[in-house]
């Protein structure tokens, strides 16, 4: 089908074979460049080549390329940056070897080894090794998921995906799937870049449902927030979350135009679980204002803490005020795949809409988060048209998403879903959460650290604190404690900074209130632990690591000044 | 650093290194699984396997790839999604090689082979071979560029590429960009999954920056649109552009609480260019009602046509009322890397944001929008923080973006502008725009055709009308015009359709209105020429098939019906 000679030799484009026009000195380069742009479309890289050995070195070896290549010692950023300095753009290409060379010594080298099993500070999964070659196909293919005729068997297959999360979170009838899994007017959900786009999804489906065409009234959709809520009656609208909800709710409460503040942060109990009583009481609060309750948000696996909400409950407080209940289980969600802690996320089958990401507890590359909708006309509340795409009837992905053209992640999600199944994914989650609770064990077994709470899955909290001061915290008064917590953030914060710069392990840290501090916020290590690779030695030698840290100067002395 | 007998031992997880534990015999299967998943995170596929000789034909040769597995002709869509109709979770692990053949027979071969010189009917261009390997290492790595400690180096080098196409659009001084570029106070753009993404912050950024806090009052972002409208004492929001905008907008305008009708669709010129005049007008009768114009938008390569709207023009309306003038270049953007088309775009660089696409004409795999501002604390009003990440002073650039975890695609962008250089897009570029102009004269030329209008850039709009239907619409009244149009737009809709099924070469369809016509939309062909592979023999192609399909009974019916 392509004749190689022509695609050679662009220049002869004529309808009758004309010659290649001869072209001056001045167009030498020019021409040079030419022939070298139509190779790089169609000559591949050579094995031998820089870049097809580091091809094949990933290929045979992802770990060892990882731990090889990454260096272990912090350059520093302003070092870093200097090597990306320029804003202007390159005048003349460069060699495929020397770029090569460049992103191995200044990129690569210089990359996060975030599949390390000593790297338990962030939501960052490993990746199994057939999700290379997998994604070779995907990246090769370069379908749109907007529209099938950029799509094909993608759309399909997303939409199976986004059925198998659905049949996760709600387990609905074989009957159910079989009338909405290809049905054109339906969408079980959305498929997203990640969890913070699925959760705006969420909100903005919520939003345009509660205030939606009425009468004479076009909805909120065509005709904005102002009109809507004057339409309705209504002085403004709120969203009720723990005040543990993911940054993305805030962000979404501003792009949706209802406003940070409305983003109701209700405080949470000893394990960082909101408490429904005090929810109840703002929502009638509000209502007493005149406040539409857009939305109930619940958590399922709370970014810092891991915690699960009480999501029955929260169910019926939406329930009694008619609202949209959404769960944020962007991190939690595959529990519901471990027949042992299931149970954990009980409720969550109440909830109008489920933000599930793929790049965490499913271990898929970045870039793949979902949300989907109990009822699937939900998204009608959202669908959109035009002329040369998406057209009304037509099985477009587009019509429901947030996003426009969308690459074909949802594959990735499709092969995981297969090669590891359900019994893969229960066996990984199990052993994740068993770690977690026996890493709890060993923190607060050990007399220089303090455990924040007992972790529900498989993330937890904790802080450095020397005997001396647990023992004295047990007692101290007001005053006292404000002080050494003051200082011991200090601790906290140094501490994690060398640990990082040290490059060995990594644990993250935050800041939120501690039931046994009155409520009083206090800087913690955060630890998340989804890597398989992880074991317990590796935790026993992150505490090893931190003990050693504690003999810094800094820290020594600013623990001595406490007397 | 990783012991693989701990690795491939999991149960082996005790501070005392105990035995493994003894399994019964109905855990037997778990236990199997258990030790195939350790595989899968540790052991790469072989050359041998089938996933290994898939990948090895990728990498060998990506277009004999794409034209050998993917299959021409079409599988109705009821059949794929056959293949595709269960929404159960997979119980069982399934052998890696057993799903490939799936992938392959199933997924594969009935995608769309986007990157085929005939596939001129969207947006999608085929991807130069280096992009497979550098894919790899960015997978590979799986950095999450929302914060540092997930990307360190890869967060340097996305500001770098943001500063690229900063440069591209703006040209400032080496000094502002060695001010702006690594600035942690700063933004010179966000880096997005795509266009409509990208849009979306522009309007976010506009709207926010607009009904930005003032005295007492905290700001839209804060306290919400309707609250914020009432502090500025408007009635409503208004975005100006042209009726030929992307959806996108009108998507924009929906999820920022502005509404879909607040979108004012101004009517364009004979090329679909924007009326200046007539925006201007509906400007003043907005305001006359109290209604701020919150953005003006112009198109710089619109979606359907290629057009770009006058610039210059707008800016100056903009300035006049005083309000953010976003230009949306998704398409059109990298014509400013040609000497001899850039001036087309003049104007753009008077915009207050400018969105571009990365997987379009820079040739990058789909997932790649940017936005840049010429400002660069104008992304300060939608600034956003958390405590675990993103906090102030930080070098996050989570801080700015309305997408959350987000993968290293930024990479992918760095390379092509090095590789291909400033040059090498300059000559794809000036060839995409030759061959659109060459293909409308053969349109022009060709008995059978009529050519909507002559294309600014490498888009353009045609359809079939039979040489004695073209005379006869010359001379038509107005009556006889609509009913000609009203079947050639059934013949249109056909051949299309009929040319899709065949699987030989794509066109796409769009509709909108003709200034030949008294504005009445006609649906027309619509021919996006980014690849470099396509020539004027494919182009001949085109049109000989075109001509071959009108001889299908059904178009021969429906144009004699009219007699």
């Amino acid at each position: 089908m392509i004749d190689r000679t022509i695609m050679m030799r662009p220049n002869s484009m004529s309808k009758n074979n004309a010659p290649i026009p001869i072209l001056d000195e001045t167009q030498a380069l020019a021409t040079a460049s030419l022939e070298n742009l139509y190779r790089i479309f169609t000559v591949p890289e050579a094995p031998n080549t820089t870049l097809g050995a580091i091809d094949k070195e990933i290929s045979d070896n992802l770990m060892g390329f990882l731990s090889n290549r990454i260096v272990a010692v912090e350059k520093s950023l302003d070092d870093i940056e200097a090597d990306f300095a320029t804003a202007g753009v390159p005048e003349v290409p460069q060699f495929v070897s020397d770029y090569t060379d460049f992103v191995m010594e200044k990129l690569v080298a210089h990359s996060v080894h975030t599949a390390a099993p000593g790297f338990i500070g962030h939501m960052a999964t490993p990746l199994p090794y057939f999700m290379l070659p997998l994604s070779r196909i995907m990246l090769a293919l370069n379908q749109n998921l907007v529209k099938i005729e950029t799509s094909k068997a993608f759309t399909p297959l997303e939409r199976q995906v986004l059925g198998m999360l659905h049949n996760m979170v709600y387990q609905q009838s074989e009957g159910f799937y079989r009338d909405n899994l290809h049905n054109s007017g339906r969408a079980l959900g959305s498929f997203c870049s990640g969890g913070t786009t699925a959760n705006i999804t969420a909100l903005w489906a919520a939003r345009d449902s509660m205030l939606a065409p009425q009468g004479d009234f076009a909805g909120l959709a065509q005709l904005g927030l102002p009109a809507a809520l004057k339409h309705y009656g209504l002085d403004g609208l709120a969203i009720m979350v723990s005040e543990r909800g993911h940054y993305s709710l805030g962000k979404a409460a501003d792009v949706l135009g209802i406003g940070r503040k409305n983003v109701i942060a209700v405080p949470t109990d000893e394990f960082a679980r909101v408490d429904v009583a005090a929810m109840r009481q703002r929502c009638a609060e509000l209502r007493s204002r005149n406040i539409g309750i857009m939305a109930i948000v619940g958590i399922a696996g709370g970014t810092e803490t891991g915690s699960v909400d009480p999501l029955t409950d929260l169910a019926e407080l939406a329930q009694e005020y008619d609202t949209h209940f959404h769960v944020d289980a962007a991190w939690g969600g595959p529990t519901l795949m471990s027949e042992t802690h299931k149970h954990k996320l009980k409720g969550i089958e109440l909830a109008d809409s489920v933000t599930i990401d793929a790049h965490k507890q499913l271990y898929v590359p970045m870039g793949a988060g979902m949300v989907v909708f109990k009822n699937p006309a939900k998204l009608g509340a959202v669908e959109h048209h035009a002329e040369y795409i998406l057209r009304d009837g037509s099985k477009d992905l587009g019509q429901y998403s947030i996003e426009g053209s969308r690459p074909g992640m949802a594959m990735l999600v499709h092969a995981a879903m297969h090669i590891i199944g359900r019994q893969g994914y229960e066996i990984i989650i199990d052993q994740s959460v068993e770690k977690a609770q026996q890493f709890a064990n060993m923190i607060a077994a050990h007399p220089e650290f303090e455990l924040c709470a007992e972790p529900e899955l498989n993330i937890l909290n904790y802080r450095y604190v020397p005997a001396a001061l647990q023992l004295e915290l047990e007692s101290a008064d007001r005053a006292r404690t404000v002080q050494i917590n003051k200082v011991l953030d200090r601790v906290t914060k140094r501490m994690q900074k060398l640990q990082r710069a040290a490059g060995k392990t990594f644990v993250s840290r935050t800041r939120f209130p501690q039931a046994r501090y009155d409520r009083a916020a206090v800087s913690v290590f955060r630890v998340v632990l989804a890597n398989p690779m992880t074991t317990m030695q590796t935790l026993t030698a992150v505490l090893q690591e931190q003990t050693e840290l504690a003999k810094d100067a800094d820290i020594v002395g600013m623990i001595e000044k406490l007397g």
